[in-house]
């Protein structure tokens, strides 16, 4: 099966006057050409024809609307609100939820959109049960992993795709 | 500075009646698809505006019609031939003779065109100074490595993109 994993797009700043900075960063909303970029990353992967089965999304705002331009393209034909891809979730605990769940439902590609640095550490603790800060996953940008059962298990991925959303961006 | 890793795209299979099956391989032309498949990678890089200050190739004709799909883009100015890129060269060979040759020249941008499994074993080397085969390159794809020196040095690389050409081609 396919993991995608989908770092949501460049954000506003905080308002650095608020005066609870957890909830501050929580609602930070994408830029005009944060919105733009993503939107040409989603639109390129629709002409590839890329579908996923699910998409679960961090609550936060810029990952949530980062989620409502993949879902109206129709990429996905369901989207999830997912507690353990805010910035303090963890692998392993979005994992054990994730095989509890998929025993029942039967899914072949998945997309994850998330926050940094968590999504490239899942991303090298699923290739090699290590984390080594060297995949670079930039804001919009996309890791793609294979597994080669059904099952997303750590160190059992392949790594098919790294993209900049840059690659991806108008010019043809 | 920047290393992009390129695989040479889908060849002819061998002369099954060679006598001489490594020279019979060496002279595996691209198929039809296989350079069509290059050329429009090649011309995706160029609408990107990518451009190498130098290539290097594998003496084997895949990797060099590859090679030449690129300089007739004019990606890079200069092209060389290398045989530590044949499928039997190996990276520290390739890399003592590289750290020899480019304290003379100044390189930022370096692309090498050859084999695998050896461009993905050396991009995780690059990486990790491990090989874990956890790297999918398919033919005609690209590993761009990032080194935050101007040397490339094993265990000093960060994974900048890995694309399979299939993301690159027509379709916009």
């Amino acid at each position: 099966m396919y993991l995608y994993l989908i770092r949501h797009g460049i954000a506003a700043d905080s308002d650095p006057l608020a005066l609870d900075s957890i909830a501050s960063d929580e609602l930070r909303p994408l830029t005009k050409i944060g919105r733009k970029k993503v939107e040409q990353v989603a639109d390129k992967l629709t002409r590839l024809d890329l579908k996923f089965d699910l998409i679960m999304t961090s609550p936060l705002v810029r990952a949530q609307q980062t989620a409502d331009i993949y879902m109206d393209r129709q990429i996905s034909p369901k989207l999830e609100v997912n507690q353990d891809l805010k910035p303090s979730g963890s692998l392993q605990s979005w994992l054990t939820a994730w095989h509890a769940r998929s025993t029942a439902d039967s899914f072949s590609t998945l997309a994850v959109i998330g926050h940094e640095p968590n999504l490239s550490e899942w991303a090298e603790l699923l290739l090699f049960d290590q984390v080594y800060h060297q995949l670079i996953l930039k804001k919009g940008g996309i890791i793609g992993l294979k597994f080669p059962e059904q099952r997303i298990e750590i160190s059992m991925a392949q790594l098919y795709c790294l993209i900049p959303p840059k690659i991806l961006l108008s010019g043809g």
